[in-house]
């Protein structure tokens, strides 16, 4: 099989180690708006060959977006306009409003929308990785809007990648990415933003900054590019999570302020029933 | 060497593990205030022997305590009124209080205040694993309280267990760990509350939950009856980094209800630079 991979970075680059490395492309193409990007892709052997969108979707089976998701609003419809029986799939972190664009277009049935919860806090061709998906679970949002031939292909490649593969409904997946993805960017930001502010010595951060400070802090290293249109495109499910999000650090607040410290053993108390969801 | 540890949990039991293990220890006495952590401590070999604190003391070269920082204030006092040519440390994350209330004491030389800046989300002895404190920072604390001799003996201790000792000012420590620990830990209690609040789906929780989430959440399966404890010792200098945090969240709240993308971009920018400190 020929995959095209429009988008080399963290996901789209490995994606096509993986996919290449266990058998389901034969070829892998890149194209990237990036010519460097791309150059870095043939060096790293990310890929076996660069070409233009058209000539890449005329030489596919299945043609991979993984650009911004501002950016697919408007790359999306143009790849769709040119398959005739390929079939393209998407794996951007929000799918409403991305599938709303697209809902009338004649060739709707041949995509599959889909997002892979997989990534780092880095970004381009460099940051590929082996085994980043590795017994993680995909989204396939929408899949009566697909043909089942369509779905069952992309079902496909995520087994073979090694995936768990569940269907949802694109404005569910809006809102519970929200909550399991897109508040703990933002509230790693916001916590990285806080320490700079504040604590000027940075060698002090340096020096004293533990596992457990750099765990929470790691996703503010992540790319504005990607994550500002995933905000724009969620904004009100993520409105509604921050707002909660700041209620429930201003319930701390409160408390050590009125030094009410059984109440604050409450909140943890409550918080730690985390670990029964996760291990 | 015999050294003693008083509170056999996730701290006190991985020095016991690795004090043993490197030969800087002989012999390990184990106290805690929990018959039950002390049967787990034998039957996972963390420690040789356990006895009453009285005659652990007498039978130790030095010794560790490694308890809540709120029990820390009672028993600390006691401790100090046995030794006699003892050496003791503690390994606490709040220091300011601690020293103030044993600033007279007159075996005050032959305490040092640590903190060894390693631990993990989990407590009890059950949780004591080897190499944490493995390339890590310790803080000595008001080190000048101390007789060179002993602070020469921890950080001997200190240096065996591969760790970077440096000294601090309690009130110091106390500010920087606000920020580089402290509010990391509300910041995980919080949102872990935030999910659990409004994310009444477990299932998709479970099935959605990246490696960024699970890392952001992590330390919200920390104790209450470590974290309160510290919450309260070092309550003032939390409030005004948690007033901080808000306020960085808000920021977020307000470019995102006015759909000022180009803010949270230059905010998300800003965050970032937290790669220049943290690797």
């Amino acid at each position: 099989m020929t995959i095209s991979i429009v988008g080399i970075g963290l996901i789209g680059g490995s994606m096509a180690i993986s996919l290449k490395e266990n058998g389901f492309a034969k070829k892998i193409i890149g194209v990237d708006a990036s010519q460097e990007n791309l150059d870095k892709a043939i060096r790293r052997r990310l890929i076996d060959e660069k070409m233009s969108l058209e000539n890449a979707i005329a030489a596919s089976d299945i043609i991979i977006v993984s650009i911004p998701v501002n950016a697919m609003l408007q790359v999306l419809p143009e790849i769709l306009d040119l398959v005739t029986t390929q079939v393209v799939m998407d794996v951007g972190s929000t799918k409403s409003e991305l599938l709303k664009s697209i809902k009338n277009h004649p060739n709707r049935k041949q995509f599959v929308g889909t997002h892979p919860m997989a990534g780092t806090e880095h970004s381009g061709p460099e940051a590929a990785i082996p085994n980043l998906f590795d017994n993680k679970t995909t989204v396939i949002c929408d899949a009566n809007d697909s043909s089942n031939e369509a779905v069952e292909l992309i079902e496909k490649l995520y087994n073979s990648l090694n995936m768990n593969v569940i269907q949802m409904k694109s404005y569910a997946h809006d809102i519970h990415t929200a909550y399991v993805s897109h508040i703990s960017h933002i509230s790693s930001f916001a916590l990285a933003l806080t320490v700079l502010e504040k604590e000027k010595d940075e060698k002090a951060i340096l020096d004293l900054a533990s596992s457990g400070f750099s765990s929470t802090v790691r996703l503010a290293k992540s790319s504005a590019e990607m994550w500002v249109p995933v905000f724009q495109q969620n904004r009100d499910n993520i409105l509604d999570v921050l707002d909660e999000h700041i209620n429930s650090l201003s319930k701390f607040r409160t408390h050590l302020i009125k030094k009410d410290f059984k109440k604050i053993h409450e909140l943890i108390e409550q918080s730690n029933k985390i670990r029964r969801i996760l291990s």
